[in-house]
């Protein structure tokens, strides 16, 4: 038997260094994910219209939080959501709120990997002195040393220094440049995926902070969530800026990829 | 020697379910056809602005039309059009209008087969009691038992009930999901082009009603209305709404995919 | 050691044929390029934002000049500040300014090749009687016989009368529905890259006057600066429309694919 | 003392004759209402950030319903809410709505008077053959015998038909042409007002499914709000699209109204 | 009796100094004129739906057409279309059509007025050297020594040369920064009217090509229109640019004043 | 005789509290001062093209300053551009940059009074713990005691605190409920006007952060800036966000009322 998916919707963007609204997403999402102009059926064919699919967990409230606080409160509601035994996916906010909520993921999950799908690796040591901002969650996870293996995919913005953060925490980055490892990635054990949607390519998702060309389709982001190997347990999707998003199209993408996510785990949990 | 391809629109979008707006389309495809940003012609090197090449057989008059009686004006104007002999490429209107479309083409093809571009499969048995819904054509359509093969491609979108509308209705379905046999539409005799926008992402055609996001790409589209076997002897393009189609953007992807669709046809008549 | 990248504004739109606004480009270019949004690291791992990677040339004055007059100007500028021994990539404007930007360019590399990303040829004759319209400048180019080769990709409107002319001018045309020898673009020798933004499909682009879907993608653009042969030593992007450009997007690719221009033509400096 | 204003949504679109999407408007509205780029505060000087200034009492569930059924939900729902003393604003929806929500305020309030900005009179006897359309609830509402008085303000779009109505109910309009007597509407009693967003200019509130030129200000409805006699006790605001409203501008506007709405309902309150 | 509006489209724009796109607009106001989400009376109470109101007398084919040969096209397009003592009505294309339109007019009326709504007083002797540019008409026009007054409202952009011309041709200039006297035009006689949409504020009217900002609202043009002495007797709507219209806001303002000044046109002619 | 306008670039907006953006608005503003569309002369009948009429002072670099040190740079940057003794009009930048500009002119204008536009009163004694927030300027003005008087006009949103720091800075306020008192301003002495585009209605003005419905017209602050008593002698334009100015609408609003600070700053320096 499956339990149901919960959706928390995490509305933080006072860490995003240049465009802020990504806390505006969660309502849009999930306004997208029950749109009346698409079905509630997954490409691997499962209803989430179905009785018991999924459960709204709300949003946490993080109106002002910033800094160690938001970390705790975020770290502590996404724990108490995971408590239930229900798998969980995130709406955030901006990636920052990745961070506590992998942490709290990775409490119950021992051996957890990450996937990773962005335009930035978002391992910056140090931006702007914020260690909580929204360009270093990935570093604070590795330095943590709780992570099994940490794959990105999408990246087209290292920095010298982004290069050496990949080295010294041996991450498996799959560059835009050179995407011809993309269907070896070979994992198993639980894993996390981590969907900064940046890592589209700015036609497919124009609603995000940072434009950032020559990135993913929607439908090799779809294909991937359906083909790694591991076992999905739960994930996020992050960064969806209302702001610049004419007509809804990005929320559609998220509300789609959502949706994809909640099939791939369910498929996962049946085994 | 070959007829002219006569252009035909069709505005009709009261059998919407979700938003209205494709009754405005045909007059913006036709201005994106004659846009003096383009050229007229093909990529496969026809001259569309070559004297006898189309005619233009106006608008039906779809006012106010609904349900059956819609159903038998437009099945009337499009046989009446093909009684000249001339080739018809209908614009819509939403996706409701293939279906008196197709069958007068039928009256006139024996063994006639069905390519549908489509996000959706368009097979509700039923759909909010109507029909005439623009959710189920082509389960109307294959009730007639009239039609030889129906083809989909692009489709992502299959729901329990329309699974079995595939299997019941032994339609070829080629999913987003598995595109891998798609340059094995081996047709052969007289086919018709059924070409739902929102087949193509929305990245690629975002002035449309439902955004689905995974979908093909113009190319890809383009690509494939020169690449199937048999004889295109007519076709539609529908459900473009111009009330989300930013600078016309879409309007020009479908008056594209007309000259791409008019190439294919006046090559097949030279045979 | 390397010299820095000399970049040159050429704000002239009067010679397009459809929709004016390319003269406002240049800013909107620096503006992406300089974006907090982004980092200053190409592909290939060059640190832009490191001292003498580049300088800005700044614009060149051009309001009001058109015909013989303008290409004057440009020659010269551009000339000028090839003086330096500077690389140069130019800001345009519409696709008239690359024939002046070229000859210029001519004149001190020897043997010189052309690489065109476009969705058009620009080998008209005669374009509404304006020689130098955006619709002929590579007509007048190949006519002045100092090119030692020209190769164009992206392009999918050639008319009969522009396929004459591939014939006469010899040139290596990579149509979008064949692109199966794209990776055998071997050349060799001193290599500018003419890039015009319409050759991207507008989903990726819409921020041009003339919108031809059915094009390149940026990945395809950005993969294909960094895998021909010969060697890069200038070029120029053209004809963004910011009248078109929602949300600045198509600024964004643009400057995307100048700091990849930039990455290509440090590697071929440091050999 | 004052009692906290129920805010209830009513997302029902499925009496729009042209355009739909106001069922979506509710939570845009709702997200302008408590939107961080504004505060809390009437220009009647009172703080709804106050404790019990209001509630939320949540949407209707009217998916799929419509005619008489979705009358007597509305009706049922609106009365629910009322019987707990507490004033009501309810959020459209298209202004189909506001016929049950009246007829509910109508039994508990005697002699209660409306006030309608609109554009159009909406007093259709008859359109298209549905009597629940959002042409006609002012005609249905006349009909009951129920109302003091209707006042109709911003109204430019009167048919013969509609003026022949206007006589039948002697409702006072007042048309943009001639808004000379519009300081003098002196009522008294219970007042409800019911506030079509296409009362107002489109410049003003672009997203609006019927784009009507020439109408009011925001600012005249906001004078209009806190200006005319009688005591407030309740309203509605309807027909937001957020289809058609590019960075939620609209939406802004309607929680604008919403809270000078409420801050008027609070002053009469308190006497 | 009353004779039927003719309305003529004149889709010229190659006299734009700035933006080209008012030759695709007579499809645009055209649709908006007829456009399901408005009736078709005016705020007069006339019925524009009854018969024998208006006939549409299609466009002039001006496709290439310029400078003089342009000038005769329309001169001669407009003088045959009065020839059946029907009024017209003409919609643009540029300013620059007018100047035909009302040399068309003033053959057969004698001591024509002419009231122009407008920004820009258009009254350049030269410009750009061209006599035919859109900021030229009324310069041309007044050299005629035809016109018995013309009467500018709307005026905020007057250069030192301008106001020259004003002396020069003794024009009645009503500037924004001042309009104590717009209740006072009291003319006689027949009067045409040439509304060029920049008149408005940009705020109502986005979709022209020079925004000027601080201009007349929708309202006052409407009362404009119904407000004057003299009998209307014709006129034309201009300078529509689809490329800045999103969403149709401005194609409507312009059917809004379309259909006013016909039920203007009609009260006169009914005297 | 006259000394030319000073126009200096202030590109900072980190003490924005809900959407950066302001920093990219001097660009925007110039880009739309020069703009071929309209032309150099003020309402005024001053020619902003003749020599000597002004001066672009560049940008300050104020990337990545905050807090205490970017107040220091914009006030030396602001004194040395005044050490010429020409006047000057800043670009901002968000409002907090009026505090530092405002402070350098009071060290050489005494008895310097300030005028106002704005949506907010900015009075706020504490806003997130930022004593520089955008929120809070005008507090920490009217603190120092240097301003002889503060008027503030298109003020709609009125807290309780903010109400009581009017009462203890003793400022006229103009509240958009009550303009009866607004051609009363009568000044006299030194005026510097800070022009906060918000001030301006959504509908005037969508380019700005915070949409608050219900201000004013473009029209109603050019006649305030030509209307009101004493001397201007400087000024600020701020809070244009170029991430919501679709079309550069608002840009050409900024780059306008600009033109007319500078004629009313050339009429009052002329005496």
């Amino acid at each position: 038997m499956t339990r149901p998916i919960a959706i928390l919707g995490l509305p933080q963007d006072n860490n995003s260094s240049f465009l802020q609204g990504p806390a505006l997403a969660p309502a849009r999402i999930r306004e997208a994910f029950h749109s009346a102009s698409a079905n509630m059926f997954t490409e691997t064919g499962h209803d989430l219209g179905a009785d018991g699919a999924w459960r709204d967990a709300g949003d946490l409230l993080l109106d002002g939080l910033s800094g160690q606080v938001a970390y705790d409160a975020i770290y502590a509601g996404v724990s108490d959501t995971l408590e239930s035994g229900d798998p969980l996916i995130s709406l955030g906010g901006d990636h920052s709120v990745a961070f506590p909520a992998i942490m709290a993921h990775a409490d119950r999950y021992e051996d957890l990997s990450i996937l990773q799908v962005d335009a930035h690796a978002d391992l910056y040591d140090d931006f702007d002195g914020n260690p909580f901002s929204h360009a270093s969650p990935f570093a604070r996870l590795m330095e943590t040393e709780r992570i099994r293996k940490l794959v990105q995919v999408g990246i087209r913005t290292l920095t010298a220094h982004q290069r050496e953060q990949v080295e010294r925490f041996n991450i498996d980055v799959h560059e835009m440049s050179d995407l011809s490892r993309i269907n070896d990635i070979h994992l198993d054990g639980p894993m996390y995926l981590s969907l900064d949607l940046d890592g589209l390519d700015p036609a497919f998702a124009p609603g995000v902070g940072h434009h950032e060309p020559g990135g993913l389709s929607t439908r090799m982001v779809i294909d991937l969530i359906h083909g790694f190997g591991g076992q999905l347990i739960g994930g996020d999707i992050v960064e969806l800026n209302p702001h610049r998003d004419l007509h809804g199209m990005t929320a559609m993408v998220a509300g789609k990829l959502l949706k994809e996510m909640m099939g791939r785990i369910i498929k996962d949990m049946r085994g």
